[in-house]
């Protein structure tokens, strides 16, 4: 029997049971995710909140990144901007991340399913090798916004169910899964979709719009940050490289 | 200040405060609805549970209609197909309705908002119109299914969008309302659309495929059913015919 393929687009939903689950928050979590550790940073500690964040990054000597009101709080090495990532400042080293949306869907995706990997629009290639890669049901996991569904985390998971319909083409997809792909199919440039999005109208607020243009970059990366450990409330991702299937 | 149109498209998301909102279950609830009043019923009264159905029909006096599982619970005059709908059966008389998905949206857009309409695709233009009449924020609300945003409701929501930013170009947009206009923009044609939600599977299944067809007539009919009461747990809507603005 194929496999099923559900898109969870709004972070208010029940998410169904899976062996594995892909978790987007494409403006910018889990796009700042993949360049962190294509970056060369070892390993990514994600936590929900900014007090524990300050404790696992003095515990473990890592770099803190993160924001609120898409900002780095008081303190921090780094933001959650993916233009602040450079390999001279993360090579090696364990990165601390916080972030509103993403860390809180990727504790809920842990729960779910067996294994989780961070997706977005620059490895969506990777992303859906690693998750074809092991049998059983899928479950795309879009981060979203104020605990409403989002216009750029939809548009990504319409990418990944599209890609992902590319490798298995029998794969069911429920009603989230078209919708996001019929989304994703109707728009084959990202940015300007992306640009008409809450999200980002919230970066450019805060003077981060050129943010954007990086989280459209489809396929750019070729890492995809694996859940390894969850430890205490944190959740400790390393970078695998999946290979075509 | 141009006014705000939101369209939530998951029941499991919070509404915005609104003054008018606009309840969307294409596959069927919102669709017979207007086929009801449209057939000449003089009022709608929605209710929750079937039990209180059963209640009020007796004390109104009322036909009994709705469905659980697709199919109408055992006494009731008619389920929740628009095909059923016969003027001969149901001009004058008051009809009680009870669904699982639609009630459960239209009393959760009665505490947010100040009028409540329910919206198909059969009466798109009459619902755009009769929304646009009055100034303040509107609000789409998806009925979706079990606790899901739903593809059918997401697709009449973006064709709800689509019609009101034609009356109203400035109209701000939030992410649900730009998602289902870029699903209803995709798709002109809404039959195979329809035909490819979990909603139109569930259907097949308990042999109403045909219901499907009729839920697609986009603009078929000129009602809305606009709430006049809220009756201790019961909703009656009453037909209203808008004008063009």
């Amino acid at each position: 029997m194929p496999r099923r393929l559900s898109a969870v687009l709004s972070p208010a939903e029940a998410l169904p049971s899976a062996v594995t689950a892909l978790v987007v928050d494409v403006i910018r979590a889990t796009t700042t995710a993949a360049f962190l550790l294509d970056g060369g940073a070892r390993e990514l500690v994600l936590t929900a909140e900014v007090a524990q964040a300050r404790a696992e990054a003095r515990q473990r000597g890592a770099l803190l990144a993160g924001e609120r009101g898409g900002l780095p709080p008081e303190g921090f090495d780094l933001g959650n901007s993916p233009r602040e990532v450079h390999p001279g400042r993360v090579r090696g080293r364990t990165v601390v991340m916080t972030t509103t949306n993403g860390t809180r869907a990727a504790v809920r995706a842990a729960v779910a399913a067996e294994r989780v990997g961070l997706a977005a629009l620059v490895n969506v290639g990777a992303a859906v090798r690693w998750a074809a890669a092991r049998g059983g049901d899928v479950v795309l996991v879009a981060a979203g916004r104020e605990g409403r569904a989002a216009l750029d985390d939809a548009y990504a998971l319409g990418a990944l169910v599209a890609r992902f319909r590319g490798l298995e083409p029998d794969a069911r997809l429920d009603d989230g899964a078209r919708l996001a792909q019929a989304l994703f199919l109707a728009h084959p440039d990202p940015r300007p979709l992306l640009q008409s999005s809450a999200a980002a109208a919230a970066l450019a607020q805060v003077g981060l719009a050129a943010d954007v243009e990086v989280c459209a970059r489809t396929d750019a990366l070729a890492v995809l940050p694996e859940l390894a450990a969850r430890e205490g409330a944190a959740l400790r991702f390393r970078p695998v490289y999946p290979k075509g299937v």
